[in-house]
């Protein structure tokens, strides 16, 4: 059984991963929390792949005094030798007396944990913690599938319209919604919009305010025909930004101009046709394993027809758009009636309205 | 300065007005809760117009412990002689210290309560409660304007279609979503659809579970050129309900046939089109104060583009639509781009997400 207490500091421990949320990349954030005689004694998070775990910077900070401590961790400390050694044991050579951590490893080679620690006469809890879960979601899906976890961003008016007045969209949403859209980009390893939206609001794309990631930022362009123009925003050097164009080979002669500009990417069926599957199996080759795609309908309507969407983030204005100035925000060709979405998350965002979900799931979480 | 006590005992008045809606057009929802020494020593609510006020049956249920007790009414007492005597003299003469209300009342006819309370020495305060307005929202606007008040409710996907297969529409949102809008035909005084609806999907409209209202119930259809067949269920006599068809004056001679079934409103412009705000009009002067508008896209976009929509109730359903099967729920004809919403509601409803908010206005209710 968990107490108050351990829910309060199994939180804390998700709120130091997340410090490591745009770093930690190709591996997940996590965060730890030392605690003996009710009172924190080490504290610890995940900087970046190659870097001390979690449990190891908080065990560093407690020193002495992890001995007989609980250890809460975001995630099932890892039971194997990759670039670090095993966190269970140094948590049990160290003298931890107990472990809660928030969920379990979906790593099949770093699982294991709660079964050594226990082994190891350490009492080992699962919490099933809906939040540590969340932390982990990029990382569980691009782990368990051949292709990055995409998370679709839309901002809408009420009735689901776009305005795309002049050539050009405006913002619908307010301050707090666009710095929830600069948090996603930060938390993902990739942003990918439509080649139309490219031509039409010419978004730079970038990750503002700069933020020193340790993992390169990539700006994805899904190109189905024509190359974008090579003046765009997109294509303009970033430090420690790179721009991705995916596009079908069958077109490759009119992507060459593009091509000192950007790393173009080959990915289309027997056709020729660009083939969104094989695009992102080309990005997570690439190591690309979270992406945030920011539409538009064209693109949101492909992937969302093709099941390849995980999670959806829905911004909703105040606003009610018809009439010849509006746009779907779901491109209306492709045949979608999907029903399979479950919001976790919907609240107010500033004047906004913001629903969250991703794809109905069995699982076993339960707590918040 | 009001005490958490004060607001404890504020919102009961208020929850006590509820038990009114649906009775008590064209009066507002009123309730009273009279505490003394702590303890409540009367409750009371309008149970309809021509019955007591809430104060006044508050008062009869206190007895003589009402002397020296506070009074706490959602709405102010009102200070006019209409079917009723004005509540600002009973309570001065049955002995109460103290009034706070939720709210000024927005009639000029009954207002001045909290004036002549203090010239009798009671200490009157307005709460200014976000709750309390919102009860009487519906009644505010109905008597500051020529027509009711009109609340839209949609039920759309994520991204704003509504599904339209097979010619009928199928239900997106889940039972809770469905028991809110049960919840809000009871509260108006009629339910609008645009002929559209009713010839495709054909619904019934009703009150359900049956409500013994006090006030008869109005199902409304808007019928901009055609009259719908005559065998829909909308047309179907029911107990307590009556049918009213709001028809361009230029085609009466269609519409004749509906007349044995359903009650004819002609309403329209110098050019013999249906008039939306001339159908507003009329509704108002049938006693009608307050509409449920549930679309279709086409009724909706209309009174949107007219400015007529004081509230918006908009359901989510967990789902996106699009393609041949998918359409708009606000028609797309209407140029429409209106920002003047303000969400002041946004909660997770069963599955679905719900979305609720009226035109940006400036008024002075802070407190909730």
């Amino acid at each position: 059984m968990l107490s108050e207490d351990d829910l309060h500091y199994l939180r804390r421990a998700c709120a130091l991963a997340r410090h490591g949320l745009g770093d930690v990349s190709p591996n997940p954030p996590v965060g730890a929390v030392l605690v003996r005689g009710g009172e924190i004694v080490g504290e610890g998070w995940h900087r970046g792949a190659g870097l001390a775990h979690a449990e190891v910077e908080a065990l560093a900070a407690a020193g002495g005094q992890a001995r007989g401590a609980t250890a809460y961790v975001s995630l099932e400390p890892c039971n194997h030798q990759g670039r670090t050694g095993p966190c269970t044991r140094e948590l049990a050579e160290r003298g931890v007396a107990r472990v809660v951590f928030g969920v379990r490893d979906p790593n099949a080679r770093a699982a294991g944990g709660a079964e050594y620690l226990r082994s190891a006469g350490i009492e080992a809890t699962d919490a099933q913690m809906r939040e540590a879960r969340r932390l982990i979601e990029a990382f569980a899906v691009a782990a368990a599938t051949d292709r990055p976890y995409v998370a679709l961003k839309m901002a809408t008016a009420v009735n689901g319209a776009i305005a795309a007045r002049g050539g050009m969209r405006r913002w619908l949403t307010g301050e707090e919604a666009r710095a929830l859209v600069r948090s996603l980009r930060i938390e993902h390893d990739a942003v990918m919009v439509g080649a139309g939206t490219v031509r039409v609001d010419d978004p730079q794309l970038t990750v503002r305010p700069a933020h020193a990631r340790r993992v390169p930022y990539r700006r994805i362009v899904v190109c189905e025909r024509e190359p974008i123009p090579l003046d765009r925003r997109v294509l303009r050097r970033e430090s420690n930004v790179e721009t991705v164009i995916l596009a079908p080979r069958g077109r490759a002669e009119t992507f060459r101009a593009l091509e000192p500009l950007a790393r173009v990417v080959y990915a289309d069926d027997e056709r020729g046709r660009l083939d969104l599957g094989a695009a992102l199996r080309a990005l997570k080759a690439m190591g690309i394993r979270s992406v945030l795609c920011e539409g538009g309908p064209t693109l949101a309507a492909g992937l969302l027809a093709r099941g390849l969407v995980d999670r959806l983030h829905w911004l909703i204005a105040p606003v009610v758009i018809a009439g010849a100035g509006a746009a779907s925000s779901v491109g209306g060709d492709e045949e979608l009636d999907f029903g399979g979405w479950h919001f976790d998350e919907v609240r107010a965002l500033g004047a906004d309205a913001y629903l969250s979900g991703r794809l109905q799931t069995e699982d076993g979480c339960s707590r918040d």
